[in-house]
């Protein structure tokens, strides 16, 4: 029995592409030994063409006309690394069009645009395929998509941004005030220079998203996504969080809950036994709670070259496999659901409050959580004087009531300044 | 588009045959929304028709005779779930030579016939799907068959045996001994009454085994697996492990040693610090390093009724899914490797030795592992007296010249005991 040729043509040549390009040529015999696929990269659309391109084969054909690779009758499969809406949504739309299936990476354009693209790979019943586009190298959206397909997932906590987990992971190891460790998280090549996307938890609710849409089959998009960043979590907190046992993190949170389906990213406390609290460095790891299968947890590289390429060439054999046999993986519709609204969430909290340190402050600001029908789990003070901080962690409120609880706080004359509110996860 | 009616046959109807059933109850409409197949058990293959059975459909045909099942125009696809080589081994050839896709969670079979029975499956183009075989609830099979098809696949560690990781776990959670760890997880229902296939690290070695024929397509079977066990494990040597910030696991370690694969189990001593040490309670876990995709980790519960239901409803679907399109997922042939053979393998070691105190004991018991060409990177006494026991861990050695300096040290007046041996995994 011949093996089968797919060629593969690849829209952008980065990072991930020239790994993708070379991991391939390692494997190729590999990848044919053991499943009779012979691929081979034929076309390789560019920005600028005149730019020295190192070890590409020259049988590959560079262009900078990426609308010819999407239309070629010689490409068989599309491999979308570019990233960004524009051009990258027109040429998937085409190379769908085509019917050609679609191997991406891109977060930013599945999690603006996925209902559609979705809906158009279905329509011509070719894959889309994005293992890539969420926790890297972590096969999370396979073990969704098929391992999971008849598990009744509850709940879906992910460290999906590395960016943001070394920070926090620094902060917990050594001590480090945020804007130090985020210095270091540049320096490494982790963060960039304008770090707004990872610590805003933007890209992080990029993921929430696509995460809602495979595991819920909900039509949610970035733009239902509330997110909150780590930009505000001080030495103090981490400190405290430390003290008692636990760390922060930040965590893309996919759940449903009663009748609603929550998609929201924020930090949160949680205990040092919680295997996410582990994750240290730029890992990434995605727990996952089912009704069957109980606790399950996927742990690897989030982003990096080789680790993306990996997911991408797993990507690349299954549509290769699905397009030799004539079939493919149907995403289905994805339904409107009902979504959580801010302020109506549920949580224990924890709150820090910068005091002036005189008689009676603690009863005058406990009172204020009492008004407001908030219980106090556990109360401690750090430093005195000057330097006293009053640090609560709440029983399980609304959102809602502890806005009120924090707005009346503040304009008492003894709380100098309200710090970071930060959920307290419950084991 | 009506939906593709998919007809199950269940072979075994214990703990994880009725969780199946259960849960297939609960989802067969959520699993027919999401992929177009109508999934139904039909047929049930029981010993005892006599038994009660509640729950049970009234449409499902009990029988005794699993035979009628196999070859059952009516069913569609076989779920083999009554463990055992006889006569789940014909039952499945049966199953495969009419055509029909199986599903197993025998890791015992497989890991004995798991060579015939692929090729026989591939023969007749149907699928052999066995994600419940290896880990319970954690999708490791899905991940190295797909997500890692195109990997360069270095080494697999995994926690495979949930009932030694349960023991372990205790031992360094409690300081309890072996033999007291091990009852309680008889109380709890976690270890047998003969508790042997378990603490001896045989069933480890079945799923090492079947874990070097997925991920490297490597003609192993049971026999060909070495493996050891954790009943001589004291609680001075967990209490050693934990003082030096380590702990010790029963690892199934699947690696590429140069020419040879190394496809063996055996407890090892590993840094707090590696994630697979902070796996406890009877959870299961693998760690997979590949050259491009990193460290990569699964967790999750790798026994129980529900979670392995869950696992086999994955495969379910898959085989379905494939079975719908006419398609399969082909195994591929197993090629020769060359194992490491015993007493090849390289390692840092961990080794106690009762002594009896006196002056020159440690310059007696040193030189011996010096002209031995083993060098020590630690030295530690523990104890004085009659207690005293020398502790050594030494640089990376071959475990024959290990053998040589362990028969020279026994045969010293001064030594009055060797401890166990524990590999020193290092990081």
């Amino acid at each position: 029995m011949g093996n089968t040729q797919i060629r593969i043509g690849l829209l952008g040549f980065g990072n991930v592409g020239s790994a993708f390009i070379a991991l391939l040529e390692e494997q190729r015999s590999a990848i044919a030994a053991r499943t009779g696929l012979e691929l081979r990269v034929t076309h390789v659309a560019v920005k600028d063409l005149t730019k020295k391109r190192n070890g590409l084969d020259s049988e590959i054909e560079l262009t900078d006309e990426p609308q010819q690779v999407v239309t070629s009758p010689e490409v068989d499969i599309v491999v979308e690394l570019m990233g960004g809406l524009f051009p990258a949504k027109d040429l998937i739309e085409t190379a769908l069009a085509n019917s050609k299936p679609v191997v991406t990476a891109n977060k930013e354009l599945l999690s603006k645009e996925g209902k559609g693209l979705f809906r158009l790979a279905d329509k011509k019943r070719v894959d889309i395929h994005f293992e890539a586009a969420v926790a890297g190298g972590i096969p999370l959206i396979r073990v969704l998509r098929e391992s999971l397909a008849g598990e009744p997932v509850e709940k879906i906590m992910g460290i999906v941004n590395g960016t943001t987990n070394y920070i926090l992971s620094q902060m917990d190891e050594t001590g480090a005030p945020y804007d130090e460790a985020l210095l270091e998280a540049q320096q490494l090549g982790y963060a960039e220079s304008d770090p707004t996307a990872d610590v805003s938890g933007q890209d992080a609710a990029s993921k929430a998203a696509i995460i809602a849409m495979v595991a819920f089959g909900a039509d949610v998009a970035l733009n239902d996504v509330l997110f909150e960043g780590i930009e505000n979590i001080s030495s103090a907190d981490m400190a405290f969080a430390k003290k008692t046992g636990n760390t922060i993190k930040l965590l893309a949170m996919v759940a449903q809950r009663d009748n609603d389906l929550e998609v929201q990213v924020y930090p949160v406390m949680l205990s040092k036994n919680h295997p996410l609290s582990s994750v240290g460095d730029s890992y990434n790891a995605v727990f996952v709670e089912g009704n069957a299968v109980g606790d399950l947890m996927l742990f690897g590289r989030g982003a990096g070259g080789m680790p993306t390429a990996s997911a991408v060439m797993g990507d690349v054999i299954d549509s290769a496999f699905n397009l030799s046999k004539k079939t493919y993986r149907a995403m289905g519709t994805l339904e409107e659901v009902s979504l959580m609204k801010a302020g109506c969430q549920k949580s224990a909290y924890y709150i820090g409050v910068q005091v002036i340190d005189e008689p009676g402050v603690l009863a005058t600001v406990a009172s204020i959580f009492g008004d407001n029908g908030i219980s106090i789990q556990t109360m401690e003070q750090e430093g005195m004087g000057g330097e006293a901080r009053l640090i609560f962690i709440t029983h399980e409120a609304e959102e809602n009531q502890l806005e009120e609880t924090l707005s009346r706080l503040s304009g008492l004359s003894c709380v100098e300044k309200l710090g970071t509110i930060i959920k307290v996860l419950e084991a």
